[in-house]
């Protein structure tokens, strides 16, 4: 009998924050670090250039003796040396002399700048220049990138592929990031099995749940082991108390039992604590919470569309924060091209497809309804004090695409 | 000497384009279809829901028979069975008579609807109800989602978790779906060494393209596997030579080796065809790209920034439509807060930080300052037939997320 004690989304969401857990940190190989998360700041061991380098092939001079040559007056150097990358020269550039240079390579003693090849011609060692350069052009100053010993990164940056290359020529072959949450999804439902072409049984449904929910888990950079269990109390608890030994998140999808009322939050009363259940949404309204051995289980319902709702608006942060990265729906603004009714009191996270000036909501939206989920790239959301939209009025709108991982 | 012939950006993605090619298709379990691209069409083997489904736990009843019901007038029923989810009664129910029913239970002969078990009160068999409900009401009707037979998703759709869920819904444990392009990425460099804490040798860099270019190919849907040369003729030639027997695509960073000119372009030129080299962009105007034997090979800068940029506007796209996923810069307008000088007949793609209403480019952009591209989110692309923007102006801007696999 949830229904007549509605939880507030808010209030929902204030019992599960209250509840957030870290995850430990663990070194990992820079190799492996794409997607983590930082568990240290970053400090360099190294300056990036560690030397002035030559950002061209071409000739390394003292850039002054380069002044006003050009195609009608060219000017004569003599060629004393030659840099390949990875090499360094141990002469010292003079007046209108030149060293051959690389790109990468260090800029030799004496000179300041590198006149590029292609507006020069050799003859033996007889450098002829076309064009004049600057003290510095073409040269990548030492430290550019990066200064020895300063910090380039901070502890809890999530590591796209530019930081993974930060952080490699900062000097680590290793670092701290926070471990990644090991989740366990029980699927529960006597009703349930698993895809075939081949006719079902009467009153069986395919199971869809186990793989939508498993990918969101993956998606929020968790780990994700996919456990099923019958309807009845024993079962539904045996599962759950196994998995809070080894799991640091439990999520439920389905549940209710005939006569019983719902078997899940029963067991959650049973070997824990419900933190609430049943909360002012729409999709997902009999969404519950719990705490069992100091870890948190979601009890998301067995309808698709709703239980992968949920895992939107509840579990999705949950896993992020785990792991250090913080995380909030990125809500823009979008011009509804249909009216939207909707109910005082209750938050709406209504399916919908938006593209760069419009957003219209899908309009079978039965929580079953997995297609619905298919024709959606966002949702449309609904305050608990908005009574809906006109045509034409200006609604919150979240991307699928911005909730990732 | 590629300075005298740069080829135009539009020319270059036509020759890229050109040389297309599309992988294999693989048949693969649908627990590992998550962010693959359907190489069939899929057609529902079942209706979904397979038949009239409770969407309530309830009590199974002919909707017209409630009408008039309200708490201070409620009518009387009587129970006749009960069915969980899973189940199935075969009693059909009659005026007045109602079957216990469970969530995800189908509707029993002769009822049309499920009162929700919060409005009733039972005492043994006899049931009172407090509410009416219209015929259909708490009923998910048969085939709401699928019909059996039905093209429910195309060839080329590219599998999200609702896509997973509804492939799952029509029957499929396993599809058909292109497979992920096999790249080699070649790391050119005699100066490249790994990531150390240990102090450097002179003249050597750290190398960092091997992550971030590997992050990269794995960000687009195909796996990488990462190889090194040194800088001459016969070591590149050899590499090149081996990775295009067992690779589908090959890449290289670097390359420049003293007074020979761009010996991986020159190795191209010996076993296979050159497309193009030196591209009127800004980063990255070294680019080349190349055949050999019937595979693309693309040659990035050895500058980290300049063979990501390199690698976001030439490779992204051929590795998507590879496998049957259409990309396009997702291009969107902002407004900038800084003026941006650029200059005619060349396209920069400048980085930047843009948030919901304001564009800044991050004002070092050497192409070898890895944190340039930490600090963006995002590139302003200025056309080749601009000659820059001044501050407000609007102007176009890709966020990196957007082209993410």
């Amino acid at each position: 009998m949830f229904l007549s004690k509605l939880e507030s989304l808010s209030n929902a969401l204030k019992l599960i924050n209250d509840n957030q857990k870290i995850t430990g940190i663990e070194e990992i190989s820079i190799h492996d670090s794409h997607k983590r998360v930082l568990a240290e700041d970053i400090k360099a061991f190294h300056n990036s250039p560690p030397f002035d380098k030559s950002a061209m092939d071409g000739f390394a001079v003292i850039g002054e003796n380069t002044f006003g040559a050009s195609q009608s007056a060219p000017k004569k150097f003599k060629i004393i040396d030659a840099i390949g990358a990875g090499d360094f020269s141990s002469k010292t550039v003079g007046e209108n002399e030149a060293i051959v240079i690389a790109t990468g390579a260090p800029i030799p003693d004496g000179a300041d700048a590198v006149i590029m090849k292609e507006y020069t011609t050799t003859e033996g060692d007889d450098l002829t220049i076309y064009s004049q350069v600057t003290p510095g052009e073409n040269v990548s100053p030492k430290a550019e990138d990066i200064k020895k010993g300063e910090k380039i990164l901070s502890k809890n940056t999530f590591i796209r592929y530019p930081e993974m290359g930060l952080i490699a020529s900062a000097g680590y072959d290793k670092i701290k990031v926070y471990k990644k949450p090991k989740v366990k999804v029980i699927i529960t439902g006597n009703e349930l099995v698993e895809p075939t072409k081949e006719e079902i049984d009467k009153a069986k449904i395919i199971n869809s749940n186990q793989f939508t929910i498993k990918a969101m888990v993956e998606d929020s950079g968790a780990v994700c082991d996919i456990g099923h269990a019958g309807d009845t109390f024993e079962e539904v608890r045996e599962a759950i108390l196994e998995a809070s030994k080894d799991y640091d998140v439990i999520m439920t999808t389905g549940g209710t039992a005939i006569s019983k009322g719902d078997v899940v939050l029963d067991v959650v009363d049973d070997i824990g604590e419900i933190l609430f259940h049943g909360v002012a949404i729409r999709p997902g309204k009999p969404i519950g919470a719990g705490i069992i051995d100091d870890k948190i289980i979601f009890t998301f319902s067995g309808q698709p569309v709703a239980a992968m709702t949920q895992f939107d608006i509840f579990a999705r942060k949950y896993l992020f924060e785990m792991q250090g990265r913080s995380f909030d729906f990125n809500i823009i603004k979008k011009e509804s091209q249909l009216k939207i009714p909707s109910q005082l009191g209750r938050t709406d996270f209504i399916r919908s497809f938006t593209d760069e000036k419009y957003t219209r909501h899908v309009l079978n939206r039965g929580s079953g309804i997995i297609r619905s989920m298919v024709e959606a790239n966002s949702y449309i959301i609904i305050d608990e004090n908005d009574e809906g939209y006109q045509k034409n009025d200006i609604v919150d709108v979240v991307f699928f695409d911005s909730l990732l991982w």
